[in-house]
């Protein structure tokens, strides 16, 4: 396992504010577990809102959390001023989103200047059960010096 | 272009009736604009409860109306009595998602008897403007006889 | 579809040259069919030392060509002096890749200044008859300045 | 760690045999190096024939080594009479493949009863110097009963 160093000292409140901007994230219930470098955690209760047509949650719920979980975990190691964005990702569905709640980690695979790859991981959880339900693999970018984009 | 034949006469009626059970669908406040023989239009107007940091429509938002979208172009072509599931998908977001509407087209690329291989587009339009800002390739999966699967 | 005003007025020239340099397309044979803004094709004819264990042109092997074709196709609506490098791609295997000879394309479905996102297809063909067996969407980066990569 | 069980308790052979049908393997010179239950590891010498323009090996090398360890990996699973075939991956390309032997990893994430869903690894490896330079997602798919196809 790689051990990444930030580049920003600040990179735990920087992610915290950051994600507290995603509208989305308060939507769908979201709560940020964990930020660490190049690690990102968050948990989302199951919810009827948010499932597809039988009754399990929505590939696309599934890929918001996860994606949140790894574009954090890039931002955690960028340098000060970079903004986070998803340039590509592409997912794997294993099993039926059911249980209580889902619980995504991101994690930085490789960190550089203006890329870093993310590979995420998605699970069921009820008691003390946890089923692995999906998976992402994808890319995110640095944006610097862009008007209006700032994390 | 292929000319697909629908294996189910009833296929539209089918797609809107699963359309209608998605959940996620009517909270993100999507509308279901067409149905052919493996295509699928989908509209949803812009809304800040789907947003990401930046205040552009958050990646899993496109993901999960092109997800649909591309769903129910498969389950068009599909025989009667298969469910639809999204195996994987990969995604492309080409620029920021701002406007005020988004327009989603899935179309089947290659229908098999099992796997269904599918194409998705993502637009954002305001007023007459349209831009081309998200793409999507992936694979759908028939399910059949598994209890408490059904479209 | 787009239509793409190349940076570089000897795009054509430029991708030749390029493509001459890649050994690996000597190895497998492969001829360069045509170049134009945002697009290039290539063909390669079926050669049993490149088959998997089903007698079928492996998976890699259209990967490969196609992987060649977008490039290219990225190439040739980059600034001068620019080279390019894959940055990820995902495949779809539609069908066994058997027949006379392997047909790859490659387009730009978006042109950006670093990120290039592109489509690619590979069909197999036999005298007049071709199908299409492989899909291809990936992102392709503008390399400048790195000491040793140039194109 | 999944601990896999065998549906086939001949699954090495299984594997070797298959491996030594791949005449793309011979051409590229790659070695078997290891195979247990969901895994599969192989090794292949730098070779300037499979290089693309920069001189590095080709995306495409790279892809069809991983894609054969994780077909592999997943062919280890299968039941007896089953064939493998690629349904579709997703690589990232991390760092340029430059070194003196390619180590490909292939690893099974998921087991099901028709689709396997496989993670793969490049290493490019000189003297004790390992650099991880390629990550692929994709899944696998056992084929039953069709002609001409078996493993």
């Amino acid at each position: 396992m790689t051990q990444f160093v930030p580049r920003d000292p600040d990179f735990d409140a920087r992610v915290r504010t950051s994600f507290a901007r995603q509208r989305l994230m308060q939507t769908l219930g979201v709560r940020l577990l964990r930020v660490a470098p190049g690690e990102c955690d968050m948990e989302m209760p199951f919810a009827a809102a948010f499932t597809q047509q039988h009754g399990f949650l929505h590939a696309g719920t599934l890929t918001s959390v996860v994606d949140s979980a790894c574009g954090y975990a890039a931002l955690s190691l960028m340098a000060p001023g970079a903004a986070v964005m998803s340039v590509e990702f592409k997912v794997n569905l294993m099993a039926p989103a059911a249980g209580e709640r889902l619980l995504a980690r991101g994690r930085v695979v490789r960190s550089g200047r203006t890329l870093t790859i993310v590979a995420g991981e998605g699970f069921m959880c009820s008691g003390d059960d946890e089923r692995h339900v999906f998976t992402m693999l994808g890319t995110m970018m640095a944006v610097e010096g862009r008007a209006g984009i700032a994390d």
